[in-house]
């Protein structure tokens, strides 16, 4: 089925609203919805819509799935609460942590968390909900890319092949499908939504899993968090489409304290995009990019060696796993 | 044994080539001595001190191990028959090649180049001249970072206490061993060296192999050469103090023609210092490390990701093996 875009400049976001809404309402008809919001912009725009049109019908989660980053779930669930929009926390963070381990394959580690979260924990909730539309943030580059076999990601079924009421016993909507993500924020900030929220940098579902290198245990998921929460905070300014820091699994020698530290290597990536189809690495200023070493050098523990991606995508692509 | 260093701005050249060469003759005698050519700073300046002192009884070897940059000792051994001093090109490749088959733990790696150019290539060499003593290119850095055990260096024994005349059967000369690269390239110079091999950026030992993290097959170091040839071209101009590629042993996630490209990553490190014991990463311009990047993808086979290094040593090292 072809899916006919919407851009951000062609976007009248309240027409976009009030028709996505009807289509939810319409599909919903009097039963009941649920979703799962990950606090970024994708899901959250999604939450809005359902929220306007199905008020208490809908069941919003916000999973815990361990991989989050520092003080994550509990700063989402709280600014949605802000906004009168009821999120559960569900803690789920051992049986994420515990599909991840013994994986290193980058697609076997994102099918871990796709199948934890939609046969298992999402899953699970759904049933016990007794909804039968599950409300979802895929948006075209998602469906570009999995169809494209880039990516797998975890939100694109439909494209695929697979029928998700028949795998997984529930009916997908998907009212972001024709955006990409400069039209998603147009819409969020329509919808309501705060600047942290609309304006949030992309993080996608395997969420730090991704920013590891080889196997994502807890604690080298504890230890790309650190790096993370310094590289969001030093390059939030930068006005940049997307920042992270991945944690390579290739150990690079280094010395602390005058003797020899075989240890870790911290990448910086950090990217100018419209809409992440195509994407180039930010000239950040060489003293910034001093900080950020300093800083990651001095927090994280082991990383003797900090990188910066200079390579545009393509052929990289944003994230590295 | 304590060291007396001689600073590059407290060396008065001609009279330490003049010291050194008088040092040389008197330990060697009427004998004879052997030494290796690597075309790098320190062991042409050792090449240029035996040649005054000792002439025709100085036998020189440039040993291609296999790990060396595309065109290298060719162009070494004309540079030095340009001098006047006679440079024996021997073929080992095969032999290095071989003892890095399987190795992928940095300091056995190291070790087993050191192995197989002492104990075996040119331990055989040396026998064969008949030679008792060994000129070698060992500086101060060298020394301080392998007693730290920061790094182990090939060329330094006497002061892991190893005997070199009981090890390998002949006794090692240092006449460098006072000075740390800045001061090398002044002695060098006043040797009469040419510009590209007094000014020459450093390439250690180990060449090649310290170039790849993982396994060096002889395609992971072809891959690197390429790389390799790409970077030296590029930032010669920089008069930056080093630089390099690295070949990582991580696999990223990239894309080409719209496909996915699960492929390599190479790293590029430029080092502003003045000897090698500090060090600061060259603020490049971007649009060189574009240009860089550019040339990476479309050159070296399966390359979808370029990294330039944003950490300081220390906590780094100048290499990452």
């Amino acid at each position: 089925m072809a899916i006919t875009e919407i851009t951000g400049s062609s976007l009248d976001p309240q027409r976009f609203i009030a028709d996505q809404v009807k289509a939810i309402s319409d599909a919903v008809g009097s039963g009941t919805a649920v979703n799962a919001l990950s606090g970024g912009v994708d899901s959250s725009a999604v939450t809005m819509l359902g929220h306007r049109a199905l008020g208490d019908r809908l069941k919003t989660y916000f999973i815990d799935n361990g991989l989050m980053r520092a003080g994550e779930p509990r700063q989402v669930v709280s600014m949605f609460r802000q906004l009168g929009v009821p999120v559960e926390l569900h803690d789920a963070r051992a049986e994420f942590l515990g599909a991840l381990e013994g994986i290193t394959d980058p697609e076997e580690k994102r099918e871990a968390v796709t199948q934890t979260f939609y046969r298992h924990v999402f899953g699970r909730l759904v049933r016990e909900s007794g909804a039968k539309y599950l409300l979802q943030g895929t948006i075209l580059t998602d469906v570009d890319e999995t169809v494209a076999g880039i990516k797998r990601q975890h939100n694109v079924f439909e494209q695929l092949g697979i029928d998700p009421q028949e795998a997984f016993g529930y009916r997908i909507l998907e009212p972001l499908v024709q955006l990409r993500k400069d039209a998603v924020r147009i819409a969020g900030r329509a919808l309501g939504l705060p600047a942290p929220l609309f304006d949030r940098i992309p993080f996608p579902g395997p969420a730090l899993a991704a920013r590891v290198i080889g196997e994502a245990t807890p604690e080298r998921i504890a230890t790309v968090r650190r790096a993370t929460t310094i590289v969001e905070r030093l390059l939030a300014g930068t006005g940049a489409f997307q920042y992270m820091a991945i944690l390579h699994e290739d150990r690079v020698t280094g010395m602390r304290d005058g003797r020899r530290d075989f240890g870790r290597q911290i990448e910086v990536r950090c990217w100018d995009s419209v809409d992440a189809r195509v994407a180039a690495p930010t000239r950040l200023p060489f003293e910034l990019l001093d900080t950020l070493a300093a800083e990651i050098l001095r927090e994280v523990p082991g990383a003797v060696s900090v990188t910066y991606n200079i390579a545009p995508k393509p052929p990289s692509t944003i994230e590295a796993v």
